[in-house]
C-alpha cells in the first residue's frame, strides 16, 4: 500500500466500527460511517492532544453528543494510540469490556464523558468551554497562555431537537464561548426516517439567533471543505461556531446509505460486503494496514506537545508558584489542606450560636464560610438567585465588562431559567476538572433536569445541586411549585447523595460532606422557612457525617423511634417531649450515606428489635417504609400541594404534634 | 365616570392584581401590569369565549404559560363574567380558594390547564391548537366550520429560556398551526434583574427559524399597536404567529416599573398609593366602578355566540348525523358504549392464546386491537416509532401531502427526538377534549418529560405515557439507557398510575384501564425482550384490572409470598416451582391501582400475617419495603447497569432463580 489518502484513513474509522457493530449484533453504524471524514481531519489536523496521557491539563476536549456513534470515538481513540487495544473493540458491547454501548468516561480513557442522552453531551461542552475560559482568564499571564484548549463536539439531528440544546447554545453564545466549536451532523435521517416530517427548523439560522458563529453548507465528505470550515472556525475571536456538515449517514454501503436502516443496527454480512467493495476495503475484519496505522498514530506527537506545555508551565511555576500551586491543586481535585478543618471550626461555630433560620439561609451562610478558602467554587442559579440565596459576598458574575483583573475573580453563573442545561454544564466544569461546580433552583423544578442530575451520578461527576423550597412549606405558590415526591425519586439515583438538614448546623455538615465527596454528585434540599436550632453534644455533631444520628436518646431501649428530616425533625423533637422517656429521634438527614455506614452504627441508630417506628417527613410516604416496615407508620404527603401560606398547610395536610401523637400512640 | 377608555379597562386587571397581591402578602404584580394592555385587547376584541359556559365546545383556548401572572387570569375571568366572585380574588393564596398562586384548571373556571412550570403552558397550547387543527380535519364539511378557534398563549421570557420552547415551537412550525397566536411578555427583566447578561438571543429570528410568522417591536403598552398585531396574525394562513410585545413589567409603579423587584412581591402600601395616583386609579381596593364593570362583560355575547354555534352544529348534526354523534361522544370525554366489552373480548382471547412476545409487541397489539374503535386516541413516540411500537396499521401520519379525505384520518404524530413537549403536548390535547393522547419513549427518557408527566397528574389528564425498554433488559445500549430508579419514581407521582405487565395479557389491561381512565394518567412500562406467558383462571383475568393479584397460590395459607412486576414475574414463577406448596406469588403490575383496592382485597392478596415475602423487580430496592417490610427480601438494581446482551446482564445482578432461592431461604 502507499501512503494512505485521507479517505483510507477515515475508511479504518468506518469499518472498524462497521466490524465491530457486527461482532455484537448491535450497534450504530451509520453515524461513524457519516461522520468519518470529518473525526479524521479534525483528529489527525487540529486535535491537541496527548494519547499517552488522557489527563493531560491542557488537552483539548473532544464530546460524542450523539453517543450512540461510540465505536467511532473508539476507533479514533484506538488509533491515535490511547490504551484501548483492538481486543476491546471486539468486546464491543460485551460485559465487562471497555466499549460499552455509548461512550463513558469512568470506563474509557480518552472519554471526558459519558454520552447517549441527546443533547447532554452538547451542554457538558459548553461547561468544559466555560471552564477553559474561566482558567484562561485566571491563571493566564502575559506570554504564559498555559490554559489554552479547545473544545470540540459532534452532534446529531437529535441533540439539536433536544430542548436542551437551545438551553445550552443560548448560555455559550451569551458567554462568547468562541474556544467551542460544535460539528452538526446534517444527515437529515433519524430514527423514524427522513426528518423532513418532524425537524424542519433552519438550524443555522437558530444558531445565528444565539450569537453563534455559524458555517454553512459544509460538505461533511469532503476534507477539504471541512480543513476550511474549521480554519474559518479558528478565526473566531468572540464566539461559539457551529459547522454544519451535510453528511450521508452509513456512507458508502451501497443499500443502506442515507437511510435509517443503517443507524442503529447492524449492517448484515452482505451488506458490509458490498460496502467494502463499494468503499475499496478489502482488509478482513478488524485488520487495518500498517501504513494507515502508521498515519493515525499521535502518540510521539502528543508527548512532544505536553512536554512543551511542560516546559511553559514549569517556567510560569518559577514567575507565579502560588497560582501554579492552586492550578496544581484544583487540577488533581484535592481541596485546600486546611478545609476540613476549617469547615468544622465553622460547624462548631454553628452549633454553639445555634441560629433559627431557613437553611436555605444556612446554607448561604455555609457558602459565605467555604467560598473564600475554594476558589475551585463556582455555581449559580437558574434566576432564583435570591430566592436559593446562592450568591455571597465574593459572587461576581463570569458576564459584565470587567478588567482582566477583576475576570481573574469571576465565580457566579446567571443561568437563566434553564435547569437542565445548568445541570449539565455544571456536570461539564466538574468534568473538565479545576471547579467544584453548584447550581440552584426550586426543589421541584429538579424534575426538568432529572436525567442531567442522573448523569453526575454516572459520570462521577463532583457537582452540587442546590434544591431549595423543599416541601408545601414553599406556601402560596401552590402544588406546581412543592415538591412532594422529589426528595424520594432524587434518592433512588444511583450513587447520588441527597442531604436534607434540620438547622442550620445540619445544612453546613451537608454542605462540607458535597464538597469533599471527590468522585459523585450531591443534591442539597433546603427548607424556604425558619427551621429550629438542635442542641447537639460533641459526639452528636460528628455523627451528623454519618447521615443518620440519635438527635434525642430515648431513656434504655428506644420504646418507640422516630425518625424525620429537614423541617419535620423539630416536629418529631416537640412530639417526643410529650411521648415520654422511652422514645428516640433519629435525624435522618441523608439516607443514601447512612446506608454506607457499617451494620453496626446503623443497628446502634436503628435497632431491629425496636418495630415501634413513626417516619415523618413532608413527602411521599412509600419511600420510608424500609425504616418503619409493616409495623410502623409514615407521616408523610402522597397528593399534591397546595396553595396556602405555610403555616395553614401543614397543619392542612396533617404535621402536627397531636397526628404524630396519634401515630405513635395507634401502634401497636 | 364617562365611557371608559381602554387604559381604564386595563387598570381595572391591574388593580386587581395589585389589591390580591396585596391581601394575600405574596403573588406576582408584576407581569399582570405589564400584559394588561395587551390582555385587555385580547379578551375585549378577539377572544370567542361564553363566560357562562367555560366549557362551550368552540371556545378559544387562552393559556397563561407564564403562569405566576395569575392575578391577571383571574381578573380577566372575573370581570368578563366567569364564576369567579370578588370574594375569591380577595382570598388570593388562600387555602381551599378557586384562586390558587398559579392557574389550576380543575379549580377554576375558565382555567385550561394548569401553569407555573415555565414553558409547559406553551407546549400545553400547541397540543390544543393541533386538537382544534385535528378535530376540524375529520369534522367540518363545505359551509360547516363547526371546528373553528384559535388557542392564544402568553408567554414570559422565562418561557422562551427554557428547553421546551424550543422543542414546542419547533413542531408548531413543522405542523403550521395557525391558529396557534403567542404574546412573548418582551419586559426584559427575570428574577434575577435584567436580562441583558443571561437571555440574549435573537427571539424574532428564533422563532423565523422555526417557520413562525413574527410580528416585531409591538409595544404592549398601546392597545392600537396591538390590535394592529392582531389583525395581521388573524391572516396568517400557514404558519402560527409570534407577536413580539414590548412591555414594562409593572407598569405604573413610579419606583418598580421596569425592576425585577416587581416581579414577585407585593409592590407594598406606599407604591400601591403611588402607583394608584400615577395611573389615576382613585379606587379603593378591590372596588371597580360599574361603567367598567359593564364594559367589561362578556356573558351576553358569549351567549349569542355559543347559541349561534349551537345552532350551525343543529344543522350539522341534521346533515351529518354520524360525525355529530362522535363529536359529542368525544366532547364529553366518553368512549363507544361497545369498549369495554370489545376490550374484554380481546383479552380472553390473548389469555387462550398465549402469546410469548415481549411487552412492548403486547401493547403494540392492543393499539391495534382498541385503536379501530377509538378514533380519539391519537398517539406517537419521540422518534422511536419501530423500538416503541406506537404505529399500527390504521397509523395516519398528521403531517405530509394528503387529501381533505385523508387528512380526516390523521392520527399518528412524529414528535422527533423532544420528549418533554411531546409530553405537555399530549396534556394539552387531552385537556382539549375530544382526545385520548398516548406518547412514548424509552422509559429511562421519562426523565426528561418528568414534570410534564407530573403535570398531566395535576391537571388530570387522561394522557397515556408508554415507555418501552424497561430495565437492564433493554442490553447493549448500556447505562445511559437502562432505567433503575424510573419505575419507583414514575409511581410516587401523585394520581399517576404505572403498569409494568408481565405478560401480553396484562399488557392488554394496562391499556385498556389506562384508556378507561377518564381523569388522570397512566404509564405503561413495557420490556423489550420477548416474555413468558401465565395461565390464568376466569377470576385471575378478571384480578388483573386490581393491580395486585395471587397468580399463583400456596396451598392452604402462605407461608412465603413472591411478589413481582413485569419481566420478573415469570422469574418468581420459575422459583416457586422449587420452593413448594407454601408458596404464593403476587403479580403487581400496578401498585397505585392496587392501593385503590378495598382493605379487604389488599389483606386477601398480602395477609398481614405472612411476614416471609420477596420483593423481586429490575428496578431499586427501596420502593419495594412497603410490601416486604423489614421483615422480607427485596431483590432488586440499586445501581446503574452496564452494557451488555440482556441474557447476560440478568446473572449479572442477581436475577436468577437459584438467588431467588436463596434470598427466600434465607428469611427466617
Amino acid at each position: 500500500m502507499s501512503t494512505p489518502t485521507r479517505r483510507d484513513l477515515a475508511n479504518a474509522l468506518r469499518f472498524l466500527a462497521i466490524d465491530a457493530v457486527e461482532a455484537a449484533k448491535s450497534g450504530h453504524p451509520g453515524m461513524p460511517m457519516g461522520m468519518a471524514d470529518i473525526a479524521e481531519v479534525l483528529w489527525n489536523d487540529y486535535l491537541q492532544h496527548n494519547p499517552g496521557n488522557p489527563k493531560w491539563f491542557n488537552r483539548d476536549r473532544f464530546v460524542l453528543s450523539n453517543g450512540h456513534g461510540s465505536m467511532l470515538q473508539y476507533a479514533l481513540l484506538h488509533l491515535s494510540g490511547y490504551e484501548l487495544p483492538l481486543e476491546e473493540l471486539k468486546r464491543f458491547r460485551q460485559l465487562g469490556s471497555k466499549t460499552p454501548g455509548h461512550p463513558e468516561n469512568h470506563l474509557t480513557p480518552g472519554v471526558e464523558t459519558t454520552t447517549g442522552p441527546l443533547g447532554q453531551g452538547f451542554a457538558n461542552a459548553v461547561g468544559m468551554a466555560l471552564a477553559e475560559k474561566l482558567l484562561a482568564q485566571r491563571f493566564n499571564r502575559p506570554e504564559f497562555e498555559i490554559v489554552d484548549h479547545r473544545t470540540w463536539v459532534f452532534l446529531g439531528d437529535g441533540c439539536l431537537m433536544e430542548g436542551i440544546s437551545h438551553e445550552a447554545a443560548s448560555l455559550a453564545g451569551t458567554w462568547g464561548l468562541h474556544k467551542l466549536i460544535a460539528f452538526w451532523d446534517d444527515n437529515r435521517i433519524s430514527i423514524d426516517g427522513d426528518t423532513g416530517g418532524w425537524f424542519t427548523d433552519d438550524t443555522p439560522a437558530r444558531f445565528e439567533a444565539y450569537g453563534w458563529s455559524v458555517i454553512r453548507e459544509v460538505d461533511g465528505q469532503d476534507s477539504e471543505s471541512i480543513k476550511a470550515a474549521i480554519e474559518a472556525a479558528l478565526r473566531a475571536q468572540d464566539r461559539p461556531t457551529l459547522i454544519c456538515c451535510r453528511t450521508t449517514i452509513g456512507f458508502g454501503s451501497p443499500h443502506k446509505a442515507g437511510k435509517e436502516s443503517s443507524h442503529g443496527a447492524p449492517l448484515g454480512q452482505d451488506e458490509v460486503a458490498a460496502t467494502r467493495a463499494a468503499l475499496g476495503w478489502p482488509y478482513p475484519p478488524f485488520e487495518i494496514p500498517q501504513p494507515i496505522r502508521d498515519a493515525w498514530r499521535a502518540g510521539s506527537a502528543g508527548q512532544v506537545r505536553e512536554h512543551q506545555w511542560g516546559q511553559l508551565f514549569d517556567a510560569y511555576a518559577a514567575r507565579y508558584p502560588a497560582q501554579a500551586e492552586e492550578l496544581v491543586r484544583r487540577s488533581h481535585g484535592e481541596l485546600p489542606a486546611g478545609f476540613g478543618a476549617d469547615a468544622d471550626a465553622f460547624i462548631a461555630r454553628l452549633q454553639a450560636d445555634g441560629p433559627v433560620i431557613a437553611s436555605r439561609k444556612a446554607s448561604q451562610l455555609a457558602i459565605e464560610a467555604y467560598a473564600p478558602l475554594l476558589p475551585e467554587l463556582v455555581g449559580g442559579s437558574a434566576d432564583l438567585a435570591h430566592s436559593n440565596l446562592t450568591l455571597w459576598k465574593g459572587s461576581k458574575s463570569i458576564v459584565g465588562d470587567c478588567t482582566p483583573e477583576e475576570s481573574r475573580e469571576a465565580n457566579y453563573v446567571h443561568y437563566g431559567v434553564r435547569e437542565f442545561a445548568m445541570t449539565a454544564i455544571s456536570n461539564g466544569l466538574a468534568l473538565h476538572g479545576c471547579f467544584v461546580p453548584y447550581d440552584a433552583t426550586f426543589l421541584v423544578f429538579s424534575d426538568y433536569a432529572r436525567n442531567a442530575v442522573r448523569m453526575s451520578a454516572l459520570t462521577g461527576a463532583r457537582a452540587i445541586h442546590v434544591y431549595t423550597h423543599d416541601s408545601i412549606g414553599l406556601g402560596e405558590d401552590g402544588p406546581t411549585h412543592q415538591p412532594v415526591e422529589h426528595l424520594a425519586a432524587l434518592r433512588y439515583i444511583p450513587g447520588n447523595d441527597v442531604w436534607r438538614p434540620c438547622d442550620a448546623v445540619e445544612s453546613a455538615v451537608a454542605w462540607k460532606a458535597a464538597i469533599e465527596r471527590a468522585d459523585g454528585p450531591s443534591c442539597l434540599v433546603f427548607s424556604r422557612q425558619n427551621l429550629p436550632h438542635q442542641a447537639r453534644t460533641p459526639q452528636q455533631l460528628a455523627a451528623i457525617a454519618r447521615g443518620g444520628y440519635i438527635l434525642k436518646d430515648s431513656v434504655g431501649a428506644p420504646e418507640l423511634i422516630l425518625i424525620a428530616t429537614g423541617s419535620e425533625v423539630g416536629l418529631a423533637m416537640q412530639a417526643a417531649q410529650q411521648l415520654g422517656d422511652g422514645v428516640r429521634v433519629v435525624s435522618m438527614p441523608s439516607t443514601e450515606v447512612f446506608e454506607r455506614q457499617d451494620a453496626a452504627w446503623r443497628e446502634s441508630v436503628l435497632p431491629q428489635a425496636c418495630r415501634k417506628r413513626v417516619a415523618i417527613e413532608a413527602g411521599v410516604t412509600g419511600f420510608w417504609y424500609r425504616y418503619t416496615g409493616l409495623d410502623g407508620a409514615v407521616i408523610g404527603i402522597d397528593s399534591f400541594g397546595a396553595s396556602a401560606p405555610a403555616e395553614a398547610l401543614f397543619p392542612h395536610f396533617g404535621f402536627t404534634v397531636e397526628h404524630v401523637l396519634d401515630a405513635a400512640r395507634a401502634l401497636a
